[in-house]
């Protein structure tokens, strides 16, 4: 906080679905009926969407996309959606479903589509967990000097956290075991605040991979001698609706943060993320993951070999100088218990 | 079962995990350095290895991996690890911390670069989450006649849902929705097991999207009149070590499970991500996703408007014959109490 704790911003609240069709006749026909369609797409929906609108929310946009060029006869309509402080998953689903019921209702009926004697056909209408529409970014940075510790230098110290976010961004080997740290932050965050953590995971990896090639997803710099370290992330989540408001524990993440709305959530959960990823790299970078880890684990493998408490407090005293591995506390405990 | 019910192989078994260095020498002082201490750093890491080798596991090799190419002076060691029951991040870390260790030592006092004046300098160790090395296939299929029920045709219902999943294959706003689907199925295993989700969803997200573009995990086909349904994923798990013997419902979960190994617990997960799958597809390309979710819903909502027993079975009734959604219930809920 000292140096000016982190920064967040909301980038965009955008989320979206899809009516996936199969079409084989004119792609002018199919266009054509859509223009014509759309109005009553929108329409057919008002009772679903009602008490979204009164909060200001919402059908955005319907567009039709042709990808027939690689899966020969699929289209799609792509439908995006202002949900306010709700993940709005199943908000979006039955808005999609309705739209897609009028949309072959209609098509039945359509001149065109009958003179060819081909129909466009619904596959399935389902909302996207893949929501690069709906992100967040946090940042923080200091003066390079201002990380100096008794322990290392600050700027050698940028310098290498800098070259460990490269490498995550070099090599997916790398980039998975980083982002998968990330979201240990993240998905304590998503889980206590009872969001959906699958649907978190799988719209951020998939962000991870959108440069056709899978990567960090935070970055570094120095510049004009400070550290700057940040993180672009999307996240469809919500504080209203779903399981939010129904169990005791989710009410009570909720007072801890002081009631966030769904964009402030959003910066926490992204802080939380950024925050993780600083501490595991500076360890990577610094004394290594296993110094912090095994001391974490230490109790656990002494309550695995069923210790004592006096056991427990020998341990701690012997391992502050010593490794932990499961070998060398076993190897402890029987000479210990000899 | 009558159809032959879920096959799964486990097709590798290989975790792995990397040194990465910075070099900015003569590529071949690095490659000469790294032959000639390769017998040490296996040597250095026999206490770390001892149980693991015992069970018949531990280091498997090493080698040295180029990548300046992509970003100036980044090498790595790989080192690939089998870990049989365990998951193994801890022991993989501490082995790799260790020769690492070794490495930078070893170096310091290599004539080579001793001469040259340019050492490689450790970034950091870490196992990597990226383990497509560590397979599972699972697969179902029965004959198309035999998916005919009262509401749907066999043959029609197996080709759209084939469609469905080359929809899956093509669009990444569809494939990462598709597989969020799936995890569902996974990390409901994945936790009752104490393993790592993040782990889990880290490393086959990235598997999703190896070929550099975010696809389908699963695959099916119509061939002579069969039609089979599969998915392929990596996943590094354990049954010992870690959480897994620690927490209660861990073990009760084992034992429903049947104390399975991690092969076999690798062969449930994929399973359970595969039915899910099924479940969910042939939802969305028959009645739609949201007539079965509205309904599991349903009672959510009735609990957040704190409706009494009554109400409820009111509701039950009503909900069998109308669309169930947010403002349906509220309706509903209104009328009965005026």
């Amino acid at each position: 906080m000292e140096r000016g704790g982190f920064k967040a911003e909301v980038i965009s609240t955008e989320k979206n679905g899809q009516i996936h069709l199969n079409f084989y006749g004119k792609e002018k026909s199919l266009e054509t009926f859509f223009e014509e369609i759309k109005p009553q797409l929108h329409e057919s929906i008002q009772s679903i969407e009602k008490n979204m609108k009164a909060r200001g929310g919402g059908l955005l946009e319907l567009s039709l996309i042709d990808k027939s060029h690689i899966l020969d006869g699929y289209f799609y309509i792509h439908a995006t959606f202002e949900t306010l402080d709700a993940m709005g998953a199943n908000f979006i689903n039955s808005c999609l479903e309705k739209m897609a019921q009028v949309f072959e209702e209609e098509a039945r009926n359509y001149e065109l589509f009958q003179k060819e004697e081909i129909f466009p056909e619904i596959v399935m209408s389902i909302l996207s967990n893949y929501v690069p529409e709906c992100l967040v970014r946090a940042e923080v940075s200091c003066k390079v000097d201002e990380l100096t510790t008794k322990h290392y230098d600050g700027k050698q110290f940028a310098e290498k956290f800098v070259r460990a976010i490269e490498i995550a961004k070099t090599e997916t080997r790398r980039a998975v075991t980083h982002n998968k740290g990330i979201m240990n932050g993240i998905d304590a965050v998503v889980l206590a605040t009872g969001n959906d953590f699958r649907a978190v995971e799988a719209g951020v990896h998939a962000y991870a991979a959108k440069n056709n090639y899978y990567g960090s997803l935070t970055h570094a710099k120095i510049e004009d001698d400070t550290f700057t370290f940040w993180i672009e992330l999307p996240l469809a989540i919500g504080t209203i609706g779903g399981l939010t408001s129904l169990h005791p524990l989710t009410k009570l993440a909720f007072e801890i943060l002081q009631k966030p709305d769904a964009k402030e959530l959003m910066k926490i959960v992204a802080v939380a993320g950024l925050a993780q990823n600083f501490a595991a790299v500076r360890s990577l970078v610094t004394t290594g993951i296993q110094k912090g880890h095994m001391k974490m684990h230490l109790m656990n493998i002494m309550n695995q070999m069923q210790a004592t408490k006096d056991e427990k407090s020998k341990a701690l005293v012997y391992f502050k100088e010593n490794a932990v591995s499961h070998s060398s506390v076993e190897a402890f405990l029987k000479e210990l218990r000899s």
